[in-house]
């Protein structure tokens, strides 16, 4: 079975680049639904689908893929004619939510997708899981279509590097953010830390192991400084609470390191 | 007064990498001492200097540079002369541990150092702080031969900016760390997450504020998949507080994001 056509419960970040991504690459889009059906119409000119105005009234399509917020995932599925092929796209959600279904699967991208920035979704690794080895074969040819990286992975590990992925992206992202309100406080612009952050991403992707190229006050077991920064976070009991418990970590990993103690 | 030629204390990563960028821009290098004389003879053979092996044994210079560890700097500071210049390299410690000396300053170079991946000095931006007018333009004349961005930044913004680089730097290493050994355990390779990483990066570094592109479970709130995460997270309670509490605060960010009450 080869997936031709597809619609889209959702129009988000991730059903916008997944749409165009398809649409890019000769797979027809039918309908798109959302509850806010001018979000959904948007999304549909831009692939020449349709906005669909009920989920009920979804174009019938080989695949039907649900990009939604986890917690609604069940109910979109409930909602669905029990017949059609369904995938969620979700990271920490088990395949199994959808086996009121007769074929069902996951259909993972792995990325942080922001509907303005456009990328290049051949590099977006796609990670898949099936309810049959056929309904496998026929997401790997789809996820092909778009991506040259195709992995299968079951629930569980889908579950850990969704896990991995929100301290490496989420939690990163946030290390930014409270860097930019701490130099903006202090009036200066968060562009002075441009040269430090691209060289920091640099040499963890160059390493199979990113604790080897730690640096600052924590892993050189700096408590004076320590104490200092902390000092200046005490308006800021989160932040404060972050920088402590990160440099514990890193103190605690270093120490594995050196001892040869952690494992893998 | 021109400062043509330069002495260090310390070999360790910045010792190596200042040393290297001055050699290669026409200042010399003196002396070089440290606690390790044979890391000191290493360092001096690559660029032409000769390792003392005391700290009152280095040549004459126009100006020592303090590359130790920030605890031992008042130890340094003591054990030279009170006529030379000196700067130290810290971000985090005043410019008036110095204060012994007719003439000092810092000399910050802001960037991750390790000692086996080579950079581009002229993009590393250089932060300057002198005890007097004539000696902030020597350390300025200096800084502009190994690098294009030099500002002048007193004591308490020098701190600042140390410690945003904690966040921005040190912490977003953990962050690809601690993501590593969790997929080190489920049996996936950390380069999985180099796509994810990079465009991460990419999309704050275009951002005047992180903040904006937040993305995962806590800036959408759904509660269920924090829970699930720090569920997988019960044996090892540091990662799990890191995941509580940087959790809280990107929903604590967005908070003040959506409603207005973040200021600058």
């Amino acid at each position: 079975m080869t997936i031709a056509t597809v619609s889209f419960i959702g129009s988000g970040n991730l059903a916008t680049h997944l749409a165009k991504a398809f649409f890019r690459n000769g797979i027809r889009v039918n309908s798109i639904y959302s509850p806010n059906f001018s979000h959904a119409a948007t999304l549909a000119d831009t692939v020449d689908a349709k906005a669909a105005k009920d989920i009920k009234a979804i174009a019938p399509s080989d695949l039907i893929v649900i990009c939604v917020t986890d917690s609604v995932i069940q109910d979109v599925s409930n909602a669905l004619n029990s017949q059609s092929f369904v995938v969620h796209t979700s990271g920490s959600t088990s395949a199994e939510i959808l086996r009121g279904h007769q074929n069902y699967g996951v259909f993972y991208p792995f990325q942080t997708f922001s509907k303005n920035v456009e990328l290049d979704f051949s590099e977006v690794p796609v990670f898949i899981e099936a309810n049959s080895d056929s309904n496998l074969l026929a997401l790997q040819e789809l996820a092909l279509a778009i991506s040259r990286k195709v992995t299968v992975l079951d629930s569980q590990q889908r579950l850990k590097l969704h896990l991995a992925a929100v301290f490496a992206s989420n939690f990163s992202n946030h290390m930014y953010s409270i860097a930019r309100d701490i130099l903006s406080k202090a009036d200066l612009p968060f562009d002075i830390l441009n040269h430090l952050i691209q060289e920091t991403t640099t040499k963890a992707l160059q390493s199979d192991d990113p604790a080897k190229g730690q640096t600052g006050p924590a892993v050189r077991n700096n408590l004076n400084i320590l104490e200092q920064h902390k000092e200046i976070l005490a308006d800021k009991p989160l932040w404060q609470k972050i920088y402590t418990f990160v440099s514990n970590s890193i103190m605690e990993r270093e120490t594995e390191r050196k001892n040869g103690t952690f494992q893998r």
